[in-house]
């Protein structure tokens, strides 16, 4: 695969990294890490997108599947990974392999936070390397692309 | 009633209808099961709107709650229907008769989805009968309209 | 289909109707209800039965399986539908299409109520319309067998 | 109220009594227990049933509230008790008066014994005395009689 | 056994009958309650005893234990009945029967109501005749006084 | 023990063996299962019997019970396996050893198969070897004749 | 209203605040709280009442209702809030307006602390402001007192 | 602090005040309240918002968040109370003190309304006073204001 | 530590020892455990406190904290071990190290005995060896006293 | 199949059958047991394995399956049974036939013992007869083989 | 008993003690603890086990009771304690009696560890004394001794 | 960190990789997989270790920590992953960084395997990209190394 086209996802308050509760999520914003992973995949061209609206992020997804060059999504759902069945019907829904990462060990904290609905629709999960969940994401979705499609 | 006019509302993903999983959901789309309904109910005057956003579905409800020429809804809320107390707190607001409809039985799918937290604000439940649950729900609405208002 | 047979089976405590808490179930009492189906659908030839006895039902749905005669069933299992696995069993075991038809909304009273263990076994489910539910599911049944058998 | 007719009905397994278990259920048989409130309630016209089957049950409680001269049901469902909801149908679908009496004490016996599914819809219960339950059980009918109708 | 001496036991609230949410508990007090007994059972010696404190049921329970005169004890143990492990123990802990009784039906009412603590360590249950409860309980006691000593 | 008498008692459902579900049940009828159960235990005296119906189960046990000529009974439920606390009664009355029988494994099918209420009344449970459970569990009611009565 | 009076009533350990975890409850003693709510409202004429004890609170409560001139309580239940269902009987049973207030916001704490046995019967709940609840359950008693009585 | 600004927050289906439920909710509509709130406060500089959509809360939640001339959050959240962890994890991210309120008592209505997936992050709750409810957050956030910065 | 001075506070039904339940609680008043603990520990000086009533209890605790001549509590807390809260909290706001003790293995027992609601507050737990858990209560007093302070 | 080979693999505890529980478990030692199968089958070919360790169970299943000479294994996995998802992969990794018995009746015992993780993926389960559980798992294995390999 | 010998058996984990988690095991090894106790009961005769592996721990219970000169196991199970119920069979299977010991407060931390599988078959718990748990567990060894065998 | 150590530890059953179940986890055995993050890290010197045992895979969590050399473990726990809490508490012994790894999607499989007991414990999980879970966890660690020592 020449230059793929991977679309990094990110759902509600991640936009305040950097700001929101460094002891957890540390001092980094999105923009910092969009520009690192840029920096750190020459070869790849991303696309960054972040919402905190459910519904956008869905039409997101859609319209890279519907554009056809995209060959992978990096999704951290943020707060919707534990309830949002509607983002999890929209990965079901497209052909595109989607990788779940979070910042944080999401087993590690609240109860609640280690129920992700959307995992059991996504290919794989990586969680808790703080910035670095994103680079092991997007090298996932490379390892899957040279396996091949999704049966 | 001469000529009732109906909202047919339908909530996130379904835009994907003939895309998205067609084992489960059908080859047809939401445009092709809308014009259906309208070739099955010429002396319905309907109204169709779809939206992948929550709040934009609650605004609709509210929408033709006010015009008040709206004798009735079928609403499919997709996967909201499984967790958005605010839809269900929506469709108690409204004096409109609401009818539940959905494409796949989902009493017969993942356990969650058996599930449906606006089931017991709605007037009835049409759940399991592909494309012609949208034209039974149609048919409920109009037998309800003969009863009579909501008490 | 020509003529299509179509059998209404109703489970115990409906040969009350119209006596029991019509507040929930309305003043019609059974035999109101069957003449109105058979007034509304005057090519289908029905064949009504009911009984307290959850035996008694079993084995008239493997009758109608085994005369073969039967396009389909309105099964209206009352109470039966919230423990009945062997009901379940049945619906299963034949392959006529059954479609659970229930007066009141079921979702909408008790919480044991809003479980049915045989909704996962039917091809689809009308819940809430009162009368108007039977009339429902008879045309779930003739749409059902305009798409062709069971897969 | 002037010689007022009572309804015993005793359900699955009790036809067994004196001969099952005699270390929970005591020695006497269901005749001896018939003939004893007899003796005890001479003023009282007694009618006796008992059946292994849900639906003669609840067809016989059936027939008690359409001749109209029975003045209440003491009912011992036996194991009925725990999960027939169709038999709690009837009981709320009658105008009769039901109390619901039990031998042993029910809450002291295994998890599953500790849960009646039709108590909320009878008048009262009655529980752990023994034979002398079904005589508490008229006795109980007989004060819900002078106090009026159910409201 | 002769002039049989019973302890009536009222636990917390029950000071307010007839004031009290009538709708539920009537409008007799417990002044009159007790007077109907003792008119209803004149070969009884009641004794009459009401608090607010667990501490205080607890203490009576043994001093009619302690007494030995006490023939059994008709228990309306209030809200008690749903969390008083401590009653529950003081009940286990005496000789004397101990008759559980409520005025309303528990089991018609709310879910929490439906559990009772202590049923498992009285002899008997008797619940939702009213006023009548008490008098059934005081028969029940009776009852079990012919049959000879708990074993 | 010569020519022991064994009965060999078939729930709900079982009458559609060879026809239901062949892909869980096998092709082979009740009929050729029993015609096999005497081939296979010349020196064994078999009587079959099944019913649709919980209440018919019942009464035949108790009937087995009564002649005591039988020497126990193996008892494939049905669907009654999973909820009639009224056979469990039954199963509990008499002194005959009852061997609880499966053709599938139900521990390994749908979550709510894998609890049976009749288990722990049973002396034993023989389950997910096709016809060949039936053939176990005659020669598990053999052995246990061999050790003597149930204590 | 004038001059109205209102009961400040607590529950167990509250006569130790300032001493005990102050961490959580403040350094403030309940004297303080009780001089500081009298300066803050010197139209309110003021009762308090503090104990370890269910029956006495429970007493309190029904003094102040018997006296008639109440016109409201703030009660802070302490840990009797999370099991004391007397308590929440006796709120029933009285026609007083009752507030429930907490210093710490019990929501956030462990999670046995974030179920109030007794919210569903005061008339609204103000917890985690401090010593500021108390002043906010007194205002919210004096507006409610605005609106007229409890329905 | 002098004129302090504080941020109104109103959630989905709040727009619909005066309209929806009116015995549940009252008559006054969200200006009406609002007015009111202003004439109440005269002091406070007041803002006000309200959308059907969980995004655009969270968004103006973070707006005011960083126009830093806020001095505090009076947050209705509607039915996003009860599932929105996004609103959740917006709250947390916030330095703004949010004080959560409620018109009706949601611990006196259905079972699921009772537990809010928000009060363990905001500073507090006020729940069940009608309009007052408004009122007494504004008062509780100039109460922490005097207390200082949330540790 | 010079002659410290223990605590030792039993709860409701203690007071029964030697008379209840001999076959769980042993043939030993509460009087001869006491003086058996005298005995075992010469250079401890006792103060022994029994009490049916919650309340009396949680006041105990505070009174040997505010004299502070007190090393410790061992509490037997009988069946408010399970549902008095109170008493946690009381526990939580001392500064005294309290050890809980019990007669009987409370994890061998009904499944209700098997949770405490104190023991995540005391210093540790002593359950099961009859008569000598006080004395080992005591052991473990005097070697945390030695341990120094609770941090 | 001629002479077959069949492993007869016991977990922790089973050596020590003789000498444990004998009211449970019986007075036979395991080499007791396994000299009695090898004289009721002269004509399998046993091999007999037993150990306390969870790790040593896994790899003998993996020796058998490798040496390919088994033709199946009857397992009694003793308190594994209730907890070693590790011996439930295992036996899902082998293809060789897994039976799994029981001395005792598991479904008759303490609640825990009901639930065996392991039978979902066993051919099938015998429990409750005793030693003749084996004879009878035997029996199951030759019969499977019949069949021919699984599906 | 002269010089009684006891094991004092430690499982998973433990060996680290000293260098895992100080903050809540304390600095000392297990090599120090142990010398302590030969220390503290010079007429104690000790054998000290220690195994990370749970077919290991199981195995020295069954050698200790088979050399018969065992007086008793003073048992820190480590993590075992929550899950294995192999551990629990052979604490079951032995005669010898065994105290359950932990050095924390096991009910004071995770909600997993509160729950413990082995303490309804040892004779009684000792929990949260830091290394004096050992020495209490001793002491309650040697007065179940005095006692006489395990009924 | 020059040529960094880090330890790749498998658990039970993954010596079957590429004989069990190749549908779930691909035809490659654990020796290829090995080899191949040989020839991707070629500047991190590995060290395998498999075993079925659990304390095995324990000692040699601790023989790394303790050696000194090593930087960090990828940890494949196989099905210990669901129960072993004695695993966790060796993990949490070390100070050691583990990354959990998992060639399946374990959120997408049975229930069961979606809770995993040693998340919470670990530094983060890379779950579902066969092959490439183990050179993402290397990936990771690495990562990690980079931060500095674990809090």
């Amino acid at each position: 695969m020449n230059a793929p086209h991977i679309l990094v996802l990110n759902g509600p308050n991640l936009s305040r990294l950097g700001k929101r509760e460094p002891g957890i999520y540390g001092h980094r914003t999105l923009t910092d890490i969009n520009a690192a992973l840029e920096a750190a995949f020459p070869d790849v061209s991303f696309e960054f997108f972040q919402s905190e609206d459910e519904g956008e992020i869905i039409e997101r997804l859609y319209d890279s599947e519907d554009r056809r060059s995209c060959a992978g999504v990096v999704l951290n759902a943020g707060a919707l990974t534990h309830y949002s069945i509607a983002l999890r019907d929209a990965i079901s829904a497209v052909t595109l392999p989607v990788v779940e990462v979070h910042l944080s060990n999401i087993y590690a904290r609240e109860e609640f936070r280690s129920k992700s609905v959307i995992s059991a629709v996504c290919r794989g999960v990586v969680s808790g390397f703080g910035e670095a969940s994103y680079h092991l994401g997007v090298q996932a979705l490379l390892s899957l692309a040279e396996e091949g499609p999704k049966q």
